[in-house]
C-alpha cells in the first residue's frame, strides 16, 4: 500500500509531518490530535489502527503501545489540501489522552478568561494504567 | 486580552505556530485545521470570530474576509500539552472550504484503498464567491 497513492503531501509539513485529528466515529467528539509520517499512514492504513510520529521521541508510536488503549480506524478523511488527516476511530478503552480523560481536549476558556474542566471524571488512572511504562504512549 | 492566561505553549509549534481545529458546534462535523500564532488566537478569543495565520501568505487572516463565510466562535478547548486548539463554531455560510464542500475533509479512502468525494454537492461555486478575491480566503 503506497502513502502516494492517497495523495497526501508530507513535504508540505514541517519535517515532513502532516496532522492527524482522532475523532469518535459515533459520538463525533474530537479525541487527539498528533502527526504521522507517511510510514505512520501506511501503517495506519494497512491495519486499520492507528499509528503516530512522535516529535519528541523521534519515532512512530502505536496508539496504545503503553496503555492498550487503540484506536480502530474506521474511516481516514483527506483534507482539500492534502496535507491534514482525519481518522474516525472507536477508541478502545474508553479514553484517548494519558490524563486519564476520554479527550485531550478536556478544558475550554469559560465567559470569564479562564480556563475550566469540562470533563465529569477521568475513565482511567493514569498512575495504574501507566505503571512501569512511557506515560506518552 | 493575554494569550499566556490560557497556557497555550506557542513554542513548542513550528514557527510558533499551534494547529486549530475548527468543528461545527451542531453537528460536530470537523470542518477545517489551520494553525495559529499568538496574535491570531488573541484576536480570536476576544472578537470570537476565527483568525487563522498562513504559512504560505505568512500573515494572519480572518476565516471568510474574502468569502463572507466567517466563523462565530462558541467555545474554545485547549489540549493537555497546550499545544492545541479546538474551536466550536457555527460557520456563516454553511461551508468552510474554499472549494465549496461545507468541510475541507469531503474525500475518504474507500475500501479499494483510492480517494472519493463523500460530500453530495458543494454548498457554494468558488468562481462566483472568490470572482475578484484570493481563493484562499
Amino acid at each position: 500500500m503506497q502513502a502516494d497513492k492517497y495523495q497526501i503531501d508530507f513535504t508540505k509539513g514541517e519535517n515532513g509531518l502532516v496532522p492527524a485529528i482522532a475523532q469518535d466515529w459515533t459520538s463525533r467528539e474530537i479525541l487527539m490530535i498528533a502527526y504521522m509520517n507517511e510510514e505512520a499512514f501506511v501503517k495506519t492504513a494497512s491495519e486499520r489502527v492507528a499509528y503516530y510520529f512522535s516529535r519528541s521521541k523521534q519515532r512512530i508510536w502505536k496508539k496504545g503501545e503503553s496503555s492498550g488503549h487503540i484506536q480502530i480506524v474506521k474511516e481516514i478523511l483527506i483534507d482539500c489540501d492534502q496535507d491534514a488527516i482525519v481518522l474516525l476511530v472507536e477508541q478502545v478503552g474508553k479514553a484517548a489522552c494519558h490524563t486519564g480523560y476520554n479527550s485531550c481536549f478536556y478544558r475550554r476558556l469559560n465567559n470569564s478568561g479562564e480556563l475550566e474542566i469540562i470533563k465529569n471524571e477521568k475513565v482511567f488512572d493514569p498512575e495504574t494504567v501507566y505503571k512501569n511504562t512511557s506515560k506518552d504512549f
